[in-house]
């Protein structure tokens, strides 16, 4: 099954793919209320901006459901956990715009769980035929035989389905002008190295993983055409926050004159934010890093910094690609 | 003890300390033989252009004594010996060059096991003398309180002792200079995780890893004053071979005016080279990549792409330090 997330309305139940394991194995892990979503999301068991706002958003369903039949002021109790998820992790605008939508629903006068339920629905749905416009629109922008280098996992294992980098790289294999993946491995959580690798091979596309620190010298022997990443949040100036290295990709791109194409659901996108340098980032446990080595941390004397994103500034994006269309950022700032 | 090699004599054998096992366990390897020696530089029990330079003429020596014993044609058995250990790795030049200062010491009319034993202490003795000089003159570069990017490992387990860029980070250190220093883990082989930061930390110098793709945002936030890296093979017009990643930081470094600082010993400039696009660089195994998730080699369907090394054209080159002194290549291309 193509999919990072499972909702089972009769069981009550949220099932994750846990992303942790892959891609030595498969397994399933249930939700079964708020708190237990907001630790997937915060352990990672689900990642992908577009993923964990959806997966917040079965997390409120199940929330609604549980209190809902305890009666009384079940709302309120609804919106300490829609808080609690919200908190799990900072960087991403989509989880926290699901939960906008989520609470909308529940403000409604007729809200129950059935309200919450179908939205929650129409969050995923939307997510999926997001994708699928975003894969055909970014294909357009992409050369015959193209050699394109991506970064991160934006798959379905990252979206609702289909992916949004990823989604574009499967549109264009399926027109029959993707010639080569280039996947970073995506240090320190290896996205690349466990989870596209993985996706991509599964289709049949075909992919060479490589370190994140090889990309320069990739674009500098000439053998990419294109940079396709996802996001994390995108400002109104077109800022985009994603994956750590992203930032390093698009100004070796830029030295190179390659198009740096960014894929992202317009639920990516912040309304509220214009500058990339205020988007909270998500500062991670050093064993992330360490952990290659079997430490739970550094040793003595030794500090760690372990940023999960960075700012790709407006002037350095070729293109964004939404499901409503394509907009040019850098060349408006 | 601060040393990656031990020659000694009387027992007729070269100890390295074996790298693959640091920072957990110090092991020493013994080499009795100029094969042994090889194998030891091919499979990484002692890493580091000038390093790998001083092994393999010990190699020599250790080639010497033992077919000088055999008597008859004793020189061209350790020629076979030489050229096995030049095959070892490609792409440093120091390999190459100790190896023709151990042949003319062998092609000396006079010349025995002592007259090369002779040659390979000078080449260690130079070594470090150059790597002390190399210090000074970096330390020099840097401003007040500098916070210094490095990448890989290239101190005294890279070298004859003290380093060559972390050589510059010792001085700076020693000067009262250096407020801080940021270590790039150095993706596959982890010589900055594994390796820099147990050096440093030894030393009390204040150091903080990070993933490879994350130095660009951090050069964005303003944190650091200079990148400071070593050299595996410098053209004459000042191309820089260097570990993967390498160029990656010099285009980091130049979007952002950092100056961006190569310190080697005048034994890694190859005098018949001018392009550095004709350096060969060496392609290694997938494993190196893989095995951090248990895995000798790609899962099916799967490529991998591990070149050990990049080129850092001079352009982007601000100074090349060198025992005899700073030249700034950037300048004059």
């Amino acid at each position: 099954m193509n999919r990072a997330l499972e909702w089972q309305s009769d069981a009550g139940r949220l099932r994750l793919l846990d992303q942790r394991l892959l891609p030595g194995r498969t397994v399933w892990l249930d939700c079964h209320d708020a708190p237990e979503t907001a630790a997937a999301i915060r352990d990672m068991v689900v990642r992908g901006a577009p993923a964990i706002g959806i997966t917040a958003a079965w997390g409120a369903v199940l929330s609604a459901r549980r209190h809902f039949a305890d009666g009384g002021d079940w709302r309120s109790r609804v919106e300490a956990d829609l808080e609690h998820l919200a908190a799990a992790r900072p960087t991403a605008v989509n989880l926290a715009r699901a939960l906008d939508r989520m609470r909308a629903a529940l403000d409604r006068a007729d809200a129950g769980p059935e309200t919450v339920e179908a939205e929650a629905a129409r969050i995923e749905a939307e997510d999926i035929a997001a994708n699928r416009r975003i894969g055909a629109l970014g294909a357009e922008l992409l050369p015959q035989r193209a050699r394109v280098l991506t970064h991160c996992n934006t798959g379905f294992l990252a979206t609702g389905g289909h992916g949004t980098a990823a989604g574009i790289l499967r549109s264009a294999f399926e027109a029959g002008k993707l010639h080569a993946v280039f996947a970073t491995e995506t240090r320190p959580w290896l996205q690349g190295l466990r989870l596209t690798t993985w996706e991509l091979a599964r289709d049949g596309i075909p992919v060479t993983v490589i370190v994140d620190s090889a990309a320069a010298a990739l674009m500098r022997a000439g053998e990419g055409d294109a940079v396709v990443v996802g996001a994390d949040r995108i400002t109104t100036r077109g800022d985009v926050a994603n994956k750590i290295g992203t930032y390093a990709l698009a100004l070796a791109a830029r030295a190179h004159d390659i198009p740096f194409i960014v894929a992202a659901p317009s639920t990516t996108l912040d309304p509220d934010l214009a500058e990339g340098d205020r988007i909270p980032i998500e500062d991670r446990d050093p064993h992330e890093i360490w952990r290659v080595l079997g430490r739970d941390q550094a040793p003595e004397g030794v500090e760690t910094h372990n940023p999960a994103f960075d700012i790709t500034p407006a002037e350095l994006v070729t293109a964004i690609v939404t499901e409503a269309g394509v907009s040019r950022p850098g060349e408006g700032v």
